[in-house]
């Protein structure tokens, strides 16, 4: 009857579409200023799907992709959660279609659901996954976390901010990746910045700008509540800040965002500096002290002080990141989560090793969620989520290039099959990574069948 | 660092529609032979919601009621869990949309989401409410967990199977009702028995002899685990069966299902009794001896001797948890735990003292868990909560009833307007019971509007 110890991530994925579009290529279709997209999003690649793949497909390859990589029998699974936004049922989980993989294995005393609120769903998945762990139902085995999704646009101004990917995590005690305990922050509110009331389409209605300002005010929330959440854990060392963290990630709609981001951490210390020690902690910013926190959301000034100010530890603990992020786009639910693998693929086992790692995470709507993890200093137990996670960067360079023109005459194809039924996919197999799941067809009764690429 | 005592359920209401159809009415309206759905379904009333309603006003509206009913101010509230399958948005969560009760009140620290699988969302989101309450995440508030469902089918023979509430649970240590530790059997398989692929529609695809086979199946499946769990919890008193319980309460696509679905966990003890005590036991049963388990789903001779083998143990376990289902219909996610308030306003407080219930949740595709609790013998606490349910029985007698012309024409103008905007709904607002949200309108941009009736 006491919580396991070292509760965490014992091991991630990642997969991804073999396919993508150039942004650089993008401007020059779209006819926008050259570095609107790469400069001003941040953004190099974008991965999307043909109609081979779903949510559900993409999830069955991540899913099977973890255990195989770490040689877990389905039998010792005792828990699995699906985090997601890309709904192609409006009853039926994907978790249901994962136990394709579990069935057969005769395991079927699986606990946990699909969980949805926008970009936050995968985070939710977790939290249910370690409150599993610690609880009266655990039965000693480990907990599964599956999020991913499919993210696309309208053609207009949000068509870049696209993506697509899963993640899946192992959760269980004794992880090289340890939530801390008590320092989960939340922040939910009811907005219209960003949803899918259109359920016909694949497509978001997004209120562009609204939306950063929910991103930023639920971030300055979270961030002001983790801080009180540390300080009164740790009553004798009041001062908690961004030099609490050696690594900070974000959920990541596009990447120039988190810039912005870390930035406003910044300020948001600033602002709980008290007046008299700001000076000698951040100079010359005197000029921003008749500010209130929440009118600052786009104040050029501000922002364009505290990127300069905090430039450095952005290229410390943020931008490396950000690498999985650029080069596939929003995976909404996953999107966090490509962070932490960004992080644990671009450092060394010394550098990754006793770091605390600062979690935000972001759903339209709204809920949101600010925590922290911190690594082993077990460069053996790193070192074997590291090695699962080798294939990643080689895969993200393997993959096909497609013209703009074929991108958006994929997303005209999906808008008219969205949906349909029967259908036979037209996307190609061929070109698709060993070992992903593809949609085979869909019958007269919108049941999808599925199938896999050898591996 | 323990587990709190006695997690369970401190409150629970129920909310539902003023109007209903009869179902008598209806089959003279359908054509079909008399007693067909009465008697064939065991439904007696079915409740339905005008275009005034939809799943963000019932959750407000009992979520609400809830709160009202037992003083608890949103402070005291610490997570929010909503389980449902009525998807109006494929972001945006019902979950947001209801702190709009808390934020005003400066409860924003609320984990928890929407969790989706059909019927069985809203024991999912109980059960993640429960780890949370064990869990170190857990902050000494209270979880509240709300599901609900418009039920509705397109015409033809699931039509009289729908149905329309929601429930409301308050959930936290020291409870009335305690969930009994370490006795969650759960069973779930990717399966097509009734799922919502068209996503333009409100209406399910159904396969219901499938559906039915599947619930069967399910519940064999989960019985078994329980009674195996049970056993190992209690080595020393190895008879685990039927008469473990004083209640068993199931899921309720329709009444009739549920008392074939008692007689079902006796043909199960039946082939879980060695054969040599089956004639003491059952006399005259000896020609089922042959049978396999998994081939009488369908038996019309199993089933029927089973019926009425059990006849007298589904009138005192089971047949009075079904007086809301029977005026109701299927509530989906709400319906298991309508059937929970049934159980408690159709009995004495001394008949309820120290009574062990059995549930059992299904949700089609498929998701099942049969798990148990205990109600208290402390005949206060208990009090509270049948106090707070009065008003349940006679606001089903002062429903409005509306003629089988009227339901279909109402069922109509759903079709018609279903996820259209801008949208005024038709429906009337003074016939709804006092303190009922209603959608007031939907504007361009497909963001919803309510408004409450004056308590």
């Amino acid at each position: 009857m006491v919580w396991p110890e070292n509760v965490g991530i014992l091991g991630i994925d990642l997969i991804f579409p073999s396919q993508y579009v150039d942004q650089t290529e993008l401007e020059v279709f779209d006819g926008v200023s050259a570095g609107k997209y790469t400069v001003g999003l941040g953004q190099k690649k974008m991965g999307f799907c043909t109609d081979r793949e779903d949510i559900n497909s993409m999830c069955l390859t991540v899913t099977s992709s973890l255990l195989e990589k770490y040689k877990i029998p389905p039998a010792r699974i005792g828990r699995l959660d699906v985090g997601t936004e890309t709904i192609i049922d409006k009853s039926k989980s994907i978790k249901s279609v994962l136990m394709q993989l579990f069935t057969p294995h005769g395991v079927t005393d699986l606990e946990g659901l699909d969980t949805t609120n926008a970009c936050y769903g995968g985070t939710a998945a977790l939290f249910n996954a370690i409150n599993w762990v610690e609880s009266s139902s655990w039965n000693g085995r480990l907990a599964l976390v599956v999020c991913g999704d499919i993210a696309i646009y309208a053609k207009g101004a949000a068509r870049p901010t696209g993506g697509a990917g899963a993640v899946a995590m192992l959760v269980g005690p004794n992880a090289p990746l340890v939530f801390d305990r008590g320092l989960r922050a939340t922040y939910m509110k009811h907005t219209w910045d960003f949803y899918k009331p259109d359920l016909t389409s694949e497509y978001p209605t997004v209120d562009g700008k609204l939306s950063i300002q929910c991103y930023l005010n639920a971030l300055d929330n979270c961030y002001q509540l983790y801080c009180e959440k540390a300080r009164a854990l740790s009553p004798t060392s009041p001062v908690v800040g961004l030099d609490t963290f050696d690594s900070v990630i974000f959920h990541t709609p596009f990447c120039k965002l988190v810039q912005k981001s870390l930035a406003r951490i910044g300020v948001n210390d600033y602002f709980m500096t008290p007046p008299s020690k700001r000076p000698a902690r951040f100079p010359g910013f005197e000029k921003f002290d008749q500010l209130a926190l929440e009118d600052t959301y786009f104040d050029k000034d501000v922002e364009k002080a505290f990127m300069t100010y905090y430039d450095e530890v952005y290229k410390a603990k943020t931008a490396k990141s950000l690498l999985v992020a650029s080069q596939l786009g929003n995976m909404y639910t996953a999107s966090l989560y490509s962070s932490l693998v960004s992080l644990l693929i671009t450092h060394s086992c010394e550098e990754l090793m006793g770091r605390k790692v600062a979690l935000f995470s972001y759903g339209s709507g709204l809920a949101s969620s600010l925590y922290s993890l911190t690594i082993t200093k077990d460069a053996t137990a790193l070192g074997s989520i590291m090695d699962n996670l080798k294939n990643i960067a080689p895969n993200l360079e393997k993959r096909h290039k497609l013209t703009p023109e074929q991108f958006c005459a994929v997303l005209e194809t999906r808008e008219q099959n969205c949906h349909k039924a029967p259908l036979e996919p037209s996307g190609g197999i061929d070109g698709l990574f060993p070992g992903t799941y593809y949609l085979k067809n869909i019958d007269h009764m919108h049941r999808r069948q599925y199938d896999r690429v050898p591996k």
